[in-house]
C-alpha cells in the first residue's frame, strides 16, 4: 500500500475566532499532503496536468477530532488504500504532537483535459504505484 | 423539518486553474448557507457565540457532482433532518441553473465556551426549531 | 467620476484568532466590490474574460483603520478616479455602521489573453464609462 | 538591518482561472515570511501573543510584477528596514527562479491585548533586533 508522510504548520490566516484552524482548512491540508505524497513517489501533479490529465475531487469526508492551533506543526499521513483505476482514493490522518486530530479521505477522478472525459490512471503513475500493491 | 434556501455567487478568488470553484470552497458555502438558514429562523450564530455557545464542526462529507464556474449563482438548500440534541446535522444541496452540482452535510456539536464541554442545544434554539418537527 | 456601492457580510471563515476579519480578506472584498461595481455599470467581468480580455491586478495598497468583526455588514464604496486607458484604478472605502474601517486601491491592467500583451480598455467599457467623466 | 529568507510553494487552491496564484495570496505569503523571519531571529509570534502582545497589520502595499504559477517555489526575502518602536515595518521581495515577481511591505502595530492600546515593541524583541542596527 502506498504511504507517505509530510507536515505543515497552521498559518495565522487559517485560525478563526474560536482560536482554531478553521475546519475548511483540512481539505486544503489534504491537497497539500496528496501533492507531496505524489512528489515523494516521483510524480508531480503539475507535470500530470501539463501532460493533459487532471484529477478533480469527486468525493470527500472528514472527521474533526481535536482542534489544531496557530503555529501547530501538523504531521499528515497519506495512504492510497488500493491501486487506482478510473478513480484514486487517498486517506489522511493528521497528528499534532502524535495525537490524532483529524481523519479524512478524498476520491479523485482522472479526466482527459482535452476531451473532458474520464480516463484510467496514466501508465506512468501505474508503473510507480503497482509495486506497492504486490 | 426545517428547510431554508439562500444563494451566493462564485468569486474570482475561488476559481482554480481548472477554471472551477476549487473543491475546498464548498465547505465554506455550507457554512454560509447554515448561517443564513439560522438567520432566516430568527437566530444569529454571532448572538449564539456571544451567549457563550459555540458550534464546532465535527464531521463533514461532500460529493462534487459538477463544477461551478466563476460568477455562477449557486442556490443553496439547507435542511436540518432532525431536531438537534447535543449535535445538529445540516444537509446541503447546491444548484446552478436548477442543476444539482454538489451535496453534502456537516455535523456540529454544541460546546459551552466557558467550560469547553459539550452541551445540549440551547433552549432558545429548541423553541424555534421544535415546531418544524411536530 | 464613476462611483458604486455594494455590501457584504464578514464570514466566520474570514475571522482570525484576534477575533477580526484577517487583513488578507480586504483585497478580496475589493475584488468583490469591483466586480459588483462593474455589474452595476452593465458590465460583467466574466463576459470581459470570455471576450478575451483579462484584468490582472498590478498594484495595491491598503490602510486597515479599524477591525471588522464576524457578521459585520461592510458597506463598500468603489470609485474609478479617472477614465481608464491601458490601466484602470479603483479606490475603495469600507464602512461598518457608517464608520470608515479600511481604505485602499488596486490598479489593474488590460491584457489580451491570446497574445498575453497589454492593451487599452475595450471600446464597450469606454462607452459605458466615458459619460461619468464629461 | 535585519534580513531573512524563506520559501514556500504555490498551492493548487491558490491558483485562479488565469492560471496564476491569485493576487490575494501575496499578503498571506508576506505573513508567512514575516513569521518565519521572526522565528529565524529566535522569536515566535505565537509566544508573543501568548505574552499578551499582538501585532495587527495597519498598512500594506504590493506590486505584482510577474505571475507565480502552480507549484512554483517562491523565495521570500524579508527585511526590517529600521528598528521598531510603536510600529514595525517589514519589506518583502519574492522571487521565482531568481526573478523578482512581487515586492511589498506591511506595517504592523504593537498592541497590548489586555488594554487594547498601542505599545512599544517588547524588550525581548528589541534585545534581539538592536544588534542588527548598530
Amino acid at each position: 500500500m502506498f504511504f507517505a508522510e509530510t507536515s505543515l504548520r497552521v498559518r495565522y490566516v487559517e485560525t478563526d475566532q474560536m482560536g482554531y484552524s478553521h475546519h475548511s482548512n483540512y481539505i486544503i491540508y489534504y491537497e497539500y499532503g496528496r501533492v507531496e505524497a505524489l512528489r515523494s513517489l516521483g510524480m508531480s501533479y503539475k507535470a500530470l496536468e501539463d501532460s493533459g490529465v487532471m484529477m478533480p475531487v469527486i468525493d470527500s469526508g472528514s472527521r474533526y477530532l481535536k482542534p489544531a492551533l496557530y503555529d501547530d506543526e501538523i504531521k499528515i499521513q497519506i495512504t492510497v488504500p488500493e491501486l487506482p483505476s478510473v478513480r484514486m482514493k487517498f486517506e489522511y490522518k493528521l497528528f499534532v504532537n502524535e495525537i490524532l486530530i483529524n481523519k479524512g479521505y478524498t476520491t479523485l477522478a482522472f479526466v482527459n483535459m482535452k476531451s473532458g472525459r474520464p480516463m484510467r490512471a496514466p501508465e506512468s503513475m501505474m508503473k510507480l504505484l503497482t509495486p506497492f500493491y504486490e
